[in-house]
């Protein structure tokens, strides 16, 4: 492992943590923006101030890359872990805009599902940033978020499915389409973090 | 080239191969899926089973290099290449998958094509894998896979075309669209495979 | 910085400063064929030829990277930088070719401004390139890309809605949707190259 050998700034696992602890304030707006009910336009600019605030932590991470002569890994590993945790929150900002500018009244079944996944995401990676610092534990983050990317990608088939069974007219299958692939897509990105943790582990070891 | 020289684990090839024959297989299947008159939900459970033995191939090469001290090429780039072939795999089973979701009945011209060109891109990967061993005549599996992408992005985007002809309906349109689009999106994870190889090879070179 | 004292060849930076040159030629066609009253058929034609010199390029660039004991930067970079910047061309050339087989007649507003967006993006892409030599002045490059690219996100979603006000039939709107939407993907990838010099200056610096 070697880490706790090497004089490193620690406080770089801090703004990953922070950068994580960014996605699940925006999953929680995420869930908020598709329950009935919501007043759309005030969580739209949360999550316009949240993925601002992820914004600003994603350049945090890249000054201090920059300004930073030994890293507590690779740099380019610190580099893509940051872009990927960024990708995340642009994913969820794009749904929640999506569902804004689409103006879609009623989301089917399996949409709120695939909200509950990216939630489950959120939380277990901005629970596995901080075990960066000591490396332990990680597998079962990846192995996890492995496994919630393959239920989700079961209940994202059936649910685009189900836009074709008849009820809905062909341009709104268009929005809800759009809508669902994103959802799914946030998840991929998810799945893109574990990926990167796992290789960053795999050089660590 | 300097690998010989190297004391590796032969074995890393030969699960590059085995991942490379799991693509053989679902290429196979594909194409049973998209022919007339085939049990659909039979292909789709043995494409399934294809989809679940090539997860285990690509586990048991990550296991290897976490487990491995000197490895034949960089561990990152066994880890791309793995998930490169894995990532084939997925497309083929998503096509499969949406096929039989979807319900389509009649497939258009041109989705045949390009199963043929998935086919033999399969083919070329699976023959070329063996080779990383010894690094020789890679080059013309890449130029023959990027060759075939380009033939299979111009039969991709006359398919498309055809779908707005005026023979389909836009909901019947959206179905076919997915599924082709799918069918490309297989090809380009050939082609990316193919990158990650030419990469390999100009490293090591 | 170092770069300097390293004996490089030189010429690596004038295949870089040639492919972007292309993405200019290319912007400027894309604007062309979008244009009222232009000659489809031959834009799409000189299209075709600007890909194919861009593909000279990127291999020109392949082949001395594999040719080459010395090279400015890491070969991985080099390698990225190139397909970065032929990904760009190649999603410029699936526009006009969208274009052109939809037979779309009349595009709507957004349109133009997305082009111009990559306009923009061509003409400081090809302004930067030059730059890599002396490694100075970059960070305006891809911090300007990042600002263009979240500007075009703006247009491109409020675009993407605007399909949707009833205006159009669903089919239309299928054809339309997929244009900007490769308009989109194409100010993606100015942003990833922007983002591949961003991660080339941080390793060098």
């Amino acid at each position: 492992m070697g880490l706790k050998f090497r004089p490193v700034d620690a406080s770089f696992y801090d703004l990953f943590a922070q950068s994580a602890s960014h996605l699940t304030t925006g999953a929680s707006l995420l869930a908020e923006m598709l329950a009935e009910g919501s007043d759309r336009d005030d969580v739209a600019r949360r999550m316009r101030e949240a993925e601002h605030e992820a914004d600003e932590t994603t350049h945090a991470i890249v000054r201090r890359v920059n300004s930073t002569f030994v890293t507590p890994f690779d740099r380019e590993d610190i580099y893509s872990l940051a872009s990927g945790l960024d990708d995340i929150m642009d994913m969820m900002d794009e749904v929640v805009d999506l569902v804004l500018l689409y103006g879609v009244q009623e989301l089917p079944a399996g949409f709120d599902k695939l909200v509950e996944v990216i939630q489950e995401c959120a939380r277990i990676t901005a629970e596995a940033m901080p075990r960066l610092q000591s490396m332990k534990d990680l597998d079962e983050y990846w192995i996890e978020v492995n496994r919630l990317e393959n239920a989700g990608d079961k209940t994202y088939r059936r649910t685009l499915a189900s836009l074709f069974d008849g009820r809905y007219e062909a341009l709104e299958v268009l929005k809800l389409k759009d809508i669902v692939e994103s959802l799914e897509a946030a998840i991929d990105c998810f799945e893109r973090v574990a990926n990167i943790v796992e290789q960053i582990a795999v050089k660590e070891s």
